[in-house]
Order: structure tokens, then C-alpha cells, then sequence
């Protein structure tokens, strides 16, 4: 029924390469399928003037599509000279995911930023970077544990990311690209290990949904999420 | 209990005043206890590039703050030279949202831009916005069916949006500023007449919520979104 | 004559509401007919960089018109990326007035930013920018003197300004859009309650004026200003 | 008693070189004292989207300072990113100026633009270059009847322009730096050849200026202007 | 002597990875050792405007670097609005060397822009982009003549480019970064498989060098270029 | 054979005139035939932030060609909100040059600006930057040193530039630009009074040149800035 014949609940195989490039101090290459989201995690001393004095550490992530991670070249946002609504907004996202992971006063005065760039897109690119990311930021706070500058570790949870949709009238989970242009919903849920929730982003692209397709996305989703929180955590080992 | 002593359920006093100004073919000033948006609907013929020879009509929106529509004075986004990530992810939700409600086929080539300024904010500026817009959508429809640009009614269904969260431990709906920058966690609701769900935008701004607490805020935000249709109707006889 | 049947010196009626919303320190809502523009004022602790260390404050403006404030919508300044040229002469002049106005050493290091939003244009927005801006810097200044902020009064006298120009011919005051659009010549002036000139602009849109038109745009302007300043004390009082 | 030891209504040595570049159409080195601009004169065929189809032309200009025109050195805007209002005023005014002198219809759709770069700052660079453009512009107008591209001359009248101001309280006219930077008073007077006024921008620096003196200010400029026409006809024969 | 302990003339393991992305007409993982960088040539239908109805084709290049691919992160520049003096300068330098091997005549109007993005950076970037492009360029090309776009065979020649320079004394080839940061003389040289220049661009970054020194360098490089285009041909085959 | 009747070797007629503008340290008009520009140097304390605390100095360049500077008008760089990577790319290749004629040590920290205005172009136009800022850097390297501000010289030589290439396959001289723009071979050569190299570009434009052309280029470059240095001379003299 799905163009791949997978299951409705069947995510795509994932990878989670580490160290994938030399200098960041957490490099994360992740695989959902054909989506490649390369993930560095960069260790800064300091933070953003608005948290100054406050004691606390701050997470922020930016977000880019290669110009051909896509079907169609799409314009380099560098040459256009910004940042488009889409992009800030999934930034934005993924920036809010992995504060809700850390303890910031663990952290100290230091700034994590965190790198998705999208080598290759194929659907849900923003639930893979984030789950890359939360590996990338394991590595770069044991890098920090490892340098003495922190003490304890701030890690709350691992978080992960997935993205549910109805397609066909059914619900699905981890649209790859094919499935995520027709689909009436789309929907983006960030869980913690813990099952409990981060973000929960659910869109009507065609007819709106009923609450009850609301609960059967969320159940799905939960679902896939418990697979990639093994699949981070056999990475991590 | 709330800072306003209203009931968790309770929304605020919401006004709609339409043919705001003279101009606009939709004109509403909505009101939701102290946060004002001005929403206005211009018509405009033909489309942009990307929509062309399609025969379908386009729907979008721009949002912004007055620099002292809060507490303290904020940049303005054309000093700046650029708008912000939050001032683009919420006109791109408007936008979107209205979207949903209108046939596009129906439109013709002849697009609607609906700019929504907050002229003054206290909580829940995006919600406010779509429920004022709807109306300001529906003034500018019924322009073109009287100027004969159109033959049928495009609209679908009314749209309206709320904010909900849970504020001090309890699902609270419509919080206004100093519940919103207290609370724990943060959702919009955009829902149909017709009872269905167009976008639902959960997230944790402290803890993680629950997959039960995420029911009760949809079920509190369903019951105050039927209000709103209520006051949308009324004001539109 | 006049489309609107008022004779040569006639204003349109001006009405000044203060404190039209909540947040800022002035806050007015100037309507001079169907021009609106609502007027902030706020104060900020310190002066810009290049006012360091004098001692004295500084007054800013910035003025902008919504979208849908004209006939037809114009495109949002934040959206395209820059003000345009007319934005910033406009709220040059509105700041080296209302500077003018005030004794800057008895402001001490603090700086007031006035923001001028067209809500509705109808002709002479920026004429009742400034008329209604004044009123917006006495209450910002009354708020700062009763905060303690400051030990004596900064303002010098009050200013208002009036358009006057030449519509078929004749010199008339306050043009709305309909004559400023037709008119030859086009004068703005900014003259104290002390009938003392702060600014005149003159432009020929058409033919050249001469020497003698000038004056009586002159002598116009002084009468319907007289009335301005009526307006502005019985609005403080 | 002024630093130059001028008399109050004299003016600085005024030159123009024509031809003093050898690509532009029209090409002007205009010298006021030690204030230098040159004024290069474009012929384009078109004229921009907002004026086609209208069977007439356009004069647009642009002005620039070099970044050590002036005593201490300024931020080149190209560098900068944006043109500031200063600037933005200026070229707005130039344009205004020398659109007033020329009949847009007999033009055709022909687009002259005329660049004013400021080689040395001494005050009065606006007017300075009003006053050279208007010689670049004639040249520009007859090489395009040179090249048959106009049948008929488009110029109505010449235009010039002069500073004047109040300084240590009285009148003067063609304020060098020294002057400018101290007046009290600053105005700009564009007048045709034929003694009528195209604009008059005055601005109270200090004081603000009264009905009187206003009346003072405008009687010098016409005496100055007088002399700039007799040095722009010398330099066109 | 070396830091990696290579001769002066020797240059680092370059490998060639082809259809390296699934979606690009071309594309390449180019590694110079530690620097990697990926390499997309995109296909698209028509000309930029400059160069409309000369029946001729046009390849432009694009160059960035992932803002972690080096020690310490660098700002992204589409965050901050703009592309940077040296991303200019390099990107020009691709698009002109590819651009030198191929008979644009022979394209028609078609646009091939190469992408590169450096993932990971250990000096010699630019070239090594060059030297990888040059690879996708000629799987586009080849893309192009299966879909019976192109009729013959637009490549003239494969173009590498290698970086040498004076390191300690001693000219050496393909510097790694460490011995590029210490450089005091930096050449970028690309060459054709026929043995001819396309570009030479050699920098003093401390002393000045000789005439002799320039000669050495060149040798050098031809020596590296030559061991390059093997490396091509096999990758190809 | 060639345009202008000169031989291959032949460089144009070169005049170097200093104290060109009254207010910058030191001011060159370099004219290379029809070429000119404009190069004015700034000294200012103080250094760029990434120099601070080394107690070294700082040389920078800025460039740009007035719009009809050229025999066609081209687009202000500062209307269009950003420099072209043609210029950022030139006035990186003269501050470059700049630099390496200075010990920056003995320059304390401070910072010479160069600005490079081209009046006029006919070819040429950054070789001839060089060649005249570095009077103007000698100029203000004697003003710093007449106030005190420098206790030795810190020049350690002059610099000059001088464009070479192949026209109609033989290798000539100080291309003007009917040359440049028929130009198969490009190439700039930066060189010291002491006969070392500080910087060479050589770009085919059409067909690759090679190693012996390279060869033949650089030695009508020795010769030709031979002349150039002399003319230097003559000038500080």
C-alpha cells in the first residue's frame, strides 16, 4: 500500500554514525532511509548576551538544506541573503527540543550549538535532525565531562523526534518524501525517553483531521519513537 | 486561582469589530480581553508566480507587533531590516490556516492577503489573529461576491483559534501574558465549525507533558473554540 | 470647492485620545478626519552611542503605515527587508521636532522613541504624526517626572504641525488625499506654540510656486495651527 | 565676521567643468569653494515598471559621499548594506529638483539618471549638486537631439540651488562646513531661472526660526541663486 | 619534515567518490586527505538573463562551508545575510575554471551550476573542489547526452587544480592545513590535462617571493596536477 | 597592431597626483591613461577587534567604481544593499598588497584605510588602485610620523601592480579596455621595488595559456612596473 511497502507503523531503517567529521566536538551523520542529516554539536565557553549572569547554559541549533539535498536545486539561502520562514522555524524547533532535554544550569556559561545540515532530503528532516542531534549533544557533554568542565551531567533524557502523517486516508509513520507531498496531515512529535512530550506539531495539508486521527497519529507515533530511542541508544554503546 | 479569577475553562471578553477602517475590503479589530490585532483583507487580482495557470485562487498573511504593542519596546522588524523567526512562523500559520477553510477553485486567480497587527499584546496575539482574520476573510469574500469577482461562496467553513496550556499544574484556556510566560506548557488549537482540527501546536516550554495532559487541553480548548464561533457568528449578523 | 466642502483654511475635526493603550509611557491615538495614527511614546534608560557621556538625552521617531492604511495595499517594509526613503524622511523629521521641543540636558542620559503607525491614511500623516506625537511626549515626560526621573520639566513648548498647498489654484490647509494628490504644491509646517517656525517644506509637485504663494501657505499654516495647539492643551487637560 | 571673511549674501567661487568625464552624456565637475561633486548624467531608453505605457520619461538620481569626503572618514554604505536617510533625502530631493525643470512628455520613455558622487565635503554638497546636475542634465538633453533621440527640447527652465542660514544670528548665504555645522538655522532653496521655487527646506538646528526670518532667508537665496544662473549660462557657452 | 611526513612533492590520498547523492545530475565526495567536499552538479533549462538568445550555455559554481567543517565554528552566512569576500572569490574561481572547459556553444541554453560544500576542511579546499567538480561536471554532461539533450560532447578537456606553496623554506604541494596557516607563500594553480593554465594565482602571505620560487612552485604543481587527473580518469572508468 | 598604437611592453602614460582632496591623510588621483582613480588614505586609532592586544597595526582597502565610471551605467553597489564579488575580490587583493609593504609592528595599533574610487575606467582599474594607494600610504605614513604617532618608518618597500595579458596571441602591457575585454590571458602582478612578488593572477579568459606564456607574461610585467616604480619616485619627491 505505501510506495516502499512498509507497515503503516513501520519506520524506515536508521543509522546513527558518530564522529562522523573530525572537529566538532559531536558529529552525527543520521540516516532515516534516503534523508542524510549531518548533526556537529559545537562546544562554546559563554552565552548569548540575553543569558548573561544568569548562571546558566543555552542550546541553539541552525538548520540548512544543501542546495540539491533536493529534487530540484533550491537557492542557497546564503546568496539570497536570508534565512526562509521554513528553515527558521525548523531551527527554531530543534533548538527548543534539546533545551527541554538539558538541565542549563548543569551546564554553566556555555553555548551548545547544534548543526543540521541536510546532505540528501527524502522527508521528514527535521524529526532526523533532531534525533541525530540529541546524539550529537550526548557526545559534545561527554566531551565537556571529559575537558573537566562540567561536573555532572545535564542530560535530562534522550530525546527523538518522528513524523506521522495520514496518508490514503491511513495513518502512517516516517513519510519519506513521496508519501509526505500527498499526505492530508502531517504531523511532527518530539517524545522524551520517558514517553512523555516535547512538541507535538500536527497540520492539515488537505481536509482537517478529527480528534480521533489526532489520537491514532499520536499512538502511532509513540510507537516508532520507542524504536529510535533503542536504535540511539545502541549507537551510544 | 487564575490571575484574572477567571475558571480554567473560562475564555476572556471577546469583541469583533468589523469595517475597522476604511479601506480594506475585510476590516475587523478582534479583541481578546487586552491583546488587539488589527486584521485586514485586501483582494488583489491574479497570483503569485509559483500558482500561476493553475486557475486557483492564493490566501496568505503578514503578521507583526507594533514596537510598543508590550511592556517593553521591541526592535521594529523594518529597522531591523528583517522579521523574525516567530514573526515568520506565525504568519505562516495564519496563512495556512485560512488556507484550510477556503476552496481555492472557488477564488479564481485572485489573491488575499490578510496583514494582522497586534496593536496591543497581552497573550494569545496568533489565536486572536485567525479568529479575527476568518471574519476579515469573510467581509472581503462577500466584496467579491458583490462586485460579481465571484460566483460561488469559496468558504468552506468558519475557522477559529485558541490558546491553551497548563498554567501552575492545570489546563487553563486563553492565558493571557503573565500566565503564558509562567506556563509550563503552551498549545494552539486551530479548529473548524464543523468540530476538525487544522493545526494543533503543542510544546513543552519547561517540563514535558503527558499524553493525558495533551487530551485535556484539547478537550479545553474544543469547548472554548465553540464560544468563539458563537462570537464570530454574532458579529457577522 | 474643496471635495470636502470646507473652505480654504478650514481643518478637518482633530480629535487626540490619550492613553489608547496600555503599555506605553505616552500613548495617542491622533485622527485628523480619516487620517489615524496611533502615537507611542517610550522611555529608555541610556542615550545611543554617539550620545555618551553629554549628559543630555535624545528623542527618536520612527513612523510606519500598515499595509492596508492607503486605497490600495503598499508592501510591509519589515517583509521587503528596508524602509524606504520616504519612511525615513518622515521620521526624521518627526525626531528633529519633537527634539526641538525639549531641553535635552534636563532629560538627562535618557532617550524617548516615539513610534508614529498610520492606522488609517487620508492625507497629512505625517502633519498629525507630529501633532499627536507632541501630546504622547508630555505624558511620557509627566510619567518620567512622577517616577522621579526627572527634576524639572524638559519641554520647551509644545509643536504641532499642519499641511497646507496649492489645490486648483488656491492655497488651502490640511489636504486630504483627494487634493494632496491633485495639488501643485505641497507644505508641511512645524512652528511652536510660540509662533516660532521649526521646520517648512515646500515642494512643488507641479508647477513652481512663487515667492508670494509661499507666503500665503504661510499665513494659512499659522491659523489652522493656532487651532492645532487648542486641541493638543484641551486634550492634556 | 564669517571665517572666510564673505559678506553675509556672498557666495563661494562657483565652477563647473563640463565634460569632465568620458563616458557619461552629460558629465559636470561642480565646485563650490572647497566642495567638489560630480555629476554624471545617464541616457537610458525605458523608463521603470511603475511609469510604461505612459508615453513620457523619467529623471531619477543618486547620491553618494566618498567615504573621506568629510574631516573624519564614514562608513561606505555599500558596505554597510544600505543607503541611509540622509542620503536617501538628498537623492530624493535632486531628482524632485530636476524633474520640475524638464517636461516628462517630450522626453518620451527615456530614463536620465544622475549620479552626484561628493569627491570633498565643505557644506552645501545638496545644493552644489542640484546645481551641477542641471548642467549635466542640459548636455545629456542634447546629445540625445544629437542622436535624433528627441525631436523636441524637453527643458523648461533651469534650476539651481543654494544653502543659506541663520549664523551667529544673522543671515547668510552658502554656509561653507564651519558655518553649517554651527547655524542655527539651515535652509535649501530650489528656484527656476524664472525666480520661482521648486522647494524650500528649512530647518531650525538650534533656536527655531521666526516668520521674519524665514522672509530674510528666502530674500538672500534669490540673490545668490541670480548668480548661480549667470555661472551655469557662462559654463553652457 | 612535513608534518604528515610526505615528501615536498607529494600530495595527500585523494579519493573520488561518484553518485555520492541520488538527486544531483552529478554528484561527487571529493577527499584531499582530511578534506572532504561535496561536489553537486545540478542541470537546468535555460540561461541567465545576461546571456538569453545566444544559443549559448552558462555553468556557474556555488561554494560554501559547513560552519563546523573547520577547528572552530564559523558564522553561517546565511544567518548573517550574506556570502563573505572569500566565498565570493572562490566560487568565482570554480565557475570560471570549469566554465574554461567546456564549448558553451556546444551546451545550447542549458545552466549547469556546481555546488560545493565543504564537509570537513583540512586546507586546499578550492582546489580540491575544482578538482571534484570537474568529475560531476562530466557526469551532468554525460546525464545531458542520454536524455538527448546535448548532440556532441561539450568537454574540451578535464581541468584539477592543486594548491602549493613555501612552507618552511621549501616549496611543497597540496598543503594540509598546518602547513597552509604557516605558508609564507600560498598558489593556487589549475591546469588542463593538456598540460595549460587556466588560472595561476599565487599570494605572498609573509615575505615576498621570487621570480625563481614562482618557478619551482609551478613545477611542483604540474608534477601533483598530473597524479590528479589519473586519479580522475580512474574514477571515471 | 595594438588599439593605441603602443608597443607590446609599452605601459600608458602614468601621472600621480598627491594632496588631491584636502581632507585625508594622504590622497592620490592615479592615472593610467584614461584610468582613474581616486585613493584616499584614513588613518584612524585603534585596530579591528580580532587584532586587539598584539600591538600590531592594521591596513585595510575599500573599492569601488563610481556607476558611470564605465561606458555603460552600472547598478550603486549601495542601492542594491550589497558589494559584487568582483569588488569584495579587488580591494581584498590591494589590502593584501598593502600589508605585505608594512611591518605592521612598527605600526603600533592603528589602522590606514585605502579607499580606491575609480572616476574613470579604461582598464586596469585595480593595478592602477595599487599602485597609486601606495603613495597615498606613504603620505600617510609621513603625516603619522610628523604627528608623533610612529617612531620609525614602518614601510619596508614600495609596492606597485601592473595588468599584463595576451591580446591577439602576443603577450602585451597595461591593457586598456578594448584590449581586456578581447583578451584571451589576464594578469595582475603585484611586485616590490625590490623585484620580489607579492601577489600574481593570471586567468584564461578563452583558451589556456601556457607555462611558457606564463613566462613571457611575467617578464613584460618586471619591466613595465620597473617603469612604474620610477614614476612612484618622482612623485614622493
Amino acid at each position: 500500500m505505501r510506495p516502499s511497502g512498509r507497515t503503516a507503523s513501520q519506520i524506515r531503517p536508521v543509522t546513527i554514525t558518530r564522529h562522523y567529521t573530525c572537529h566538532a566536538e559531536g558529529s552525527v551523520l543520521v540516516e532515516f532511509g534516503n534523508t542524510k542529516v549531518l548533526c556537529n554539536a559545537t562546544v562554546e565557553e559563554g552565552v548569548p548576551r540575553f543569558m548573561k549572569g544568569q548562571g546558566k547554559g543555552w542550546i541553539t541549533a541552525e538548520y540548512s538544506m544543501l542546495p540539491r539535498a533536493t529534487h530540484t536545486r533550491s537557492q542557497r539561502e546564503a546568496a539570497r541573503g536570508k534565512q526562509g520562514g521554513r528553515t527558521l522555524e525548523i531551527q527554531r524547533l530543534i533548538a527548543r527540543s534539546l533545551r527541554a532535554a538539558v538541565d542549563l544550569k548543569l551546564l554553566g556559561e556555555n553555548t551548545i550549538t547544534i548543526d543540521c545540515d541536510v546532505i540528501q532530503a527524502d522527508g521528514g528532516t527535521r524529526t532526523a535532525s533532531i534525533t541525530g542531534a540529541c546524539v550529537a549533544l550526548v557526545d559534545a557533554l561527554t566531551h565537556m565531562r571529559n575537558k573537566g568542565i562540567l561536573k555532572a551531567n545535564p542530560l535530562k533524557f534522550m530525546v527523538a523526534a518522528l513524523s506521522v502523517g495520514i496518508y490514503e486516508g491511513a495513518p502512517v509513520a516516517d513519510l519519506e518524501y513521496v508519501e509526505d507531498s500527498a499526505a492530508e496531515t502531517d504531523m511532527n512529535v518530539v517524545m522524551t525517553e520517558t514517553g512523555k512530550l516535547i512538541e507535538v506539531q500536527g497540520t492539515a495539508e488537505g481536509e482537517p483531521f478529527s480528534f480521533d486521527e489526532l489520537q491514532e497519529l499520536l499512538d502511532i507515533a509513540k510507537h516508532g519513537l520507542r524504536e529510535l530511542f533503542d536504535i540511539q541508544k545502541a549507537a551510544l554503546n
